[in-house]
C-alpha cells in the first residue's frame, strides 16, 4: 500500500474543506529543549477528525440514507460537520461517556445524535445495526483507509510548513491519526505513540503480537478509549518501528495545565496526552534530539461556553 | 521620529526573549470573508505586553532598586516576567479590578505585587510615588517610546510572516500596541482601532482634538481601561488616519464565544475586542477588502486552572 500517494491525494481532495492549522516553534516552553507544535485543535469541530471525515465523504458515493458513525464525540462531530457541509444526512451514535459538551457539538450541526448506554463498542454495534437497516454509509472512526489517509494529511501539511523535528509525539486512541502519521512519514522520523495507561490498545497489541481487547477508562477515555487498536495502525506500527509510551492520568492533567499556563491553550485530556509524555518524563529525548508535539483536540468538558 | 528603524532595532533586541507567535489564514471563520489572525496571546505571560517590557529593560540601565510598573494586570505580569528573566527586582502596582487571576500571574514571577484601591490611575500614582522614593525605574504601560517600539514588533513580525491583509483591526486601551502598529505600518495598511464603548480614550481624544480624561468601565476595563490615551498613540492616530470604532460589551462577549466555538481559543475580553468589530458589524469591510485581526491577550477571569 502506497500511503504517501494516498495521503497526498487526500490532501488535494480535502483542501478548501479543512483548515491549514498553525504551527509554532516554542523555544521556551518550560522544558529543557525547544518543541515544535501544531495546533490541530483549531481545526473545524476542534480536532483532526474533520480531515478523515471529509476525505471519506468526498471519495465515496454517499447514499440517500446519508452517513452513520459511532464515536466518543470528536469523530462524530467531524462526520456530522462534513456531512452538513456536503449536503448529506448524518446519524451519529455516541456512548454516554461522550459527555454533554461533545453531544451538543454534534447536535449543533443538525445531525441526528443518538446516545447509547455503555462504552464506544456499544455505540459501534448500534451504528452497524443502523447501517444494515437503512443503507446509510458507515464512516469508521479509525480503521479504514480513507479515514487514515485523511488524518495523515496533518503530517503532510506539517512537513510543508517546515517541520524540523527528528521525533513526533502523537496521542493514540484507535490509531487513525497515528496510522496516517506513520503512513506519511514511513519511518523517516521517529514516531512516539502516546497512550494513557488506562486506555492502551496499541501497547497491548504490540505486547501480544496483534490487536487484542483492552479495558478502557480514565480522563481521556472518550477520545482515546478504543477497546482494540485498528489493524491498519498496528501493522504500520510494527512495520515502521513506532515507539509506544504510556502516561498516567495525572501526567495528562499536568500537561493540560502546562499548555494553559505556557501557551493559553485550553485542550481536552486527549489533546494534551502527547505533551504529557515530555512533561512527565515518560519519554526522554536524547541530547540534541528535536521533538514535535501534535496538539490534536480541544473539546473539553465542561465547555467553557456551554 | 523614525518608528520603522526604532521598531526594527527593538525586534533585534528582544529576539530570543520573546516568542514568535503563530499566524493563521482562516478562510472559514463563520464570517463572510477570510480573516488573517495572529495569536499573540501565546506570548509569554499571555499578552503582547512582554515585547515592550523586554525592549524597555534591555535598552535601559536598570538601577539596583529594580523596576516598577502600574498595570491593570497584563503589563505588570510582562514587566515582572522580563525582570525575573533578566535578574532585576520588580514591584508592580495593580488596581483591585486587575482581579485574582492576573494578580496570581504577577506573584508567580516572584515580583512584589501591591494592590491599590480604585482604578488604574490610582495604581499609577502609587507607582510614581514608589519610583520617587526608591529610585526604581518606571516602566510605563503604553506612553513611552521603548514600550511602543516593543509592541510594534508584533506588526514587523506579522509582516515577515506574510501578512496579506489591507486592514488590521487592533484593540486599544492606552494605545501602546496601536501606536507600535501605526508606527511600523506608517499608513501602508488601514488600521482600525477598536475600543469598548465603555473605555474609549482614543475615540474621545480624536473627538476633542487631543487626549482627555474618560470614565472607564465594562468587561474589558482591566486591560483596555486607560483613563487617557497616550500622547504617542494619539499623535500617530491623527498622522496616519487610523479609523476609530467602538464595540459594546455584548459584542465583546459574543466575539469571545465566537473565538472559542470556531477556533478553541479562550481569551479575555480585551483579546476578543478587535474581532468583535467584525462579528458585530461595527466595522464593515468593503467588498474585496482583506482583514486581519490581532488576538492580543488571554488572561481571563476566572483562570480555568486557577
Amino acid at each position: 500500500m502506497d500511503w504517501k500517494s494516498t495521503i497526498a491525494a487526500a490532501a488535494t481532495r480535502i483542501a478548501g474543506h479543512v483548515r491549514v492549522t498553525p504551527v509554532m516553534m516554542a523555544a521556551d516552553l518550560g522544558l529543557d529543549r525547544p518543541v515544535d507544535l501544531k495546533f490541530e485543535q483549531m481545526q473545524h469541530t476542534g480536532s483532526f477528525k474533520t480531515r478523515g471525515a471529509f476525505n471519506t465523504l468526498l471519495s465515496s458515493d454517499v447514499p440517500a440514507a446519508g452517513v452513520v458513525a459511532a464515536s466518543g464525540g470528536n469523530h462524530g462531530a467531524a462526520v456530522a460537520f462534513a456531512a452538513r457541509r456536503l449536503g448529506h444526512a448524518a446519524t451519529i451514535f455516541v456512548p454516554e461517556m461522550a459527555g454533554p459538551a461533545k453531544i451538543a457539538l454534534i447536535r449543533d450541526t443538525g445531525a441526528d445524535c443518538r446516545i447509547v448506554p455503555g462504552a464506544y463498542a456499544n455505540a459501534l454495534d448500534a451504528a452497524l445495526a443502523h447501517e444494515a437497516e437503512t443503507g446509510a454509509m458507515q464512516v469508521h472512526a479509525y480503521d479504514a483507509e480513507s479515514t487514515v489517509a485523511g488524518q495523515g494529511t496533518v503530517l503532510s501539511e506539517w512537513e510543508a510548513q517546515g517541520l524540523q523535528a527528528n521525533t513526533v509525539l502523537i496521542a493514540v486512541g484507535g490509531g487513525g491519526l497515528l496510522a496516517g502519521a506513520m503512513g506519511w512519514l514511513g519511518g523517516a522520523r521517529r514516531v512516539v505513540a502516546v497512550e494513557p495507561e488506562t486506555s492502551c490498545a496499541l501497547h497491548a497489541a504490540l505486547a501480544a503480537g496483534g490487536p487484542v481487547d483492552v479495558e478502557v477508562s480514565g480522563i481521556a477515555a472518550n477520545a482515546l478509549g478504543a477497546k482494540r487498536i485498528g489493524t491498519i495502525c498496528h501493522g504500520l506500527a510494527v512495520e515502521t518501528g513506532a515507539l509506544s509510551v504510556l502516561v498516567t492520568d495525572d501526567a495528562i492533567a499536568g500537561a493540560q495545565r502546562h499548555l494553559w499556563r505556557q501557551l493559553r491553550q485550553l485542550v481536552e485530556p486527549a489533546g494534551a496526552a502527547a505533551l504529557a509524555a515530555l512533561t512527565s518524563g515518560a519519554y526522554v529525548p536524547a541530547p540534541g534530539e528535536r521533538v514535535a508535539v501534535l496538539v490534536c483536540g480541544a473539546n473539553p468538558a465542561p465547555d467553557p461556553f456551554g
